[in-house]
């Protein structure tokens, strides 16, 4: 049977969302239906401004306030010699909560795949070799994935800068913190064996 | 690190959703992000006007199209002399999708809870009486759940309705139709078992 047609469009609608099946549409669609009149309005209303309400950090392509710079980018003791590449705004935000970098961001809006389709032109890339040749970043941190098409990201844009005076690095790969050595996989053991300190220098994992 | 305003509100809001946390709502808010501005427009506008397009049938209380009775109800296919008694919408369309039962519905929207002090004012039972009272219902089945407060909820109907010449059922508690019998509760195995009927009888079992 049929849902009420605003009902089928709505379950449509949610469908779309990551990690939601028919089913979950379903559930979340009749738990809205138990909203208040007034929620239901202030909802409909924020998601139909979004596009109006948030927009891009001019300066690091972070999502923030519409027409105003980013959280990190407003700040003043934030490094400006030290930009970390990440491809999405949740990977800064996920470098913010570990709360130990204090350089500012540049955000890609996605990496090299060749295989789908993107070649780049979308990217972020621009603004990037831009803030790179101003002559105030001495180091960039390409913290793309740990994977083929996020190394290949990483790779391609430190070609880009080849002949700038900028040093380029990667973070470590290694084991994460905490974890039990039998549930890493193969090429994260390789990577933190081959990567593998002097238990003198590695005060950082202490 | 907070979030721009405009997706801090949202997740706010979909954290309000059932079985969405906070890592879910974030998830969702940037998932919205990437949606084109007139899908976003065609969602906000929707949900808001859900209480304008959405309603309930006059005859049942399932949900229906705004001011219409529901796909059931405009039915003349379906018996008129059975109603089935559920507590939501959603059992209404659980019991549709078995696609075995001829007759019509009636939504309570709850049941009684005396512990959280819903004592079945709000609850769609006026309407009940008003069905069986018009001579034109013969059963009356209460599907509402089979556990403590559903089955107080079909104590109380029935009681409502003894002097009524309306035989009143409850559908038969029992295993699961394919289900390993390892798995189910106690109670499920002592309904099962005190409530067991001969194999010749047992037509619809097969």
């Amino acid at each position: 049977m049929r849902y009420p047609d605003a009902v089928e469009e709505l379950t449509a609608l949610l469908k779309q969302l990551p990690g939601v099946g028919r089913r979950g549409a379903e559930r979340l669609a009749f738990a809205l239906l138990e909203w208040e009149r007034a929620d239901l309005a202030e909802a409909g209303k924020l998601i139909a401004a979004l596009p109006d309400l948030v927009g891009q950090c001019p300066e690091c392509g972070c999502i923030s306030d519409a027409g105003k710079r980013c959280a990190v980018c407003a700040r003043p003791d934030r490094d400006p010699g030290l930009i970390c590449v990440v491809e999405t705004t949740q990977q800064l935000y996920a470098i913010e909560a570990s709360a130990t970098y204090r350089g500012r961001y540049h955000v890609l809006g996605g990496r090299l795949s060749p295989l789908t389709g993107e070649t780049g032109e979308g990217l972020n890339i621009d603004a990037l070799l831009a803030r790179a040749k101003s002559g105030a970043v001495r180091e960039i941190i390409m913290a793309t994935s740990p994977d083929v098409e996020g190394r290949a990201t990483a790779a391609y844009l430190a070609g880009l800068m080849r002949d700038m005076p900028i040093k380029i690095t990667r973070p470590a790969l290694g084991l994460p913190a905490g974890a039990n050595l039998s549930y890493a996989d193969g090429p994260t053991i390789a990577a933190a064996l081959g990567g593998r300190v002097s238990m003198e220098d590695n005060s950082h994992g202490r």
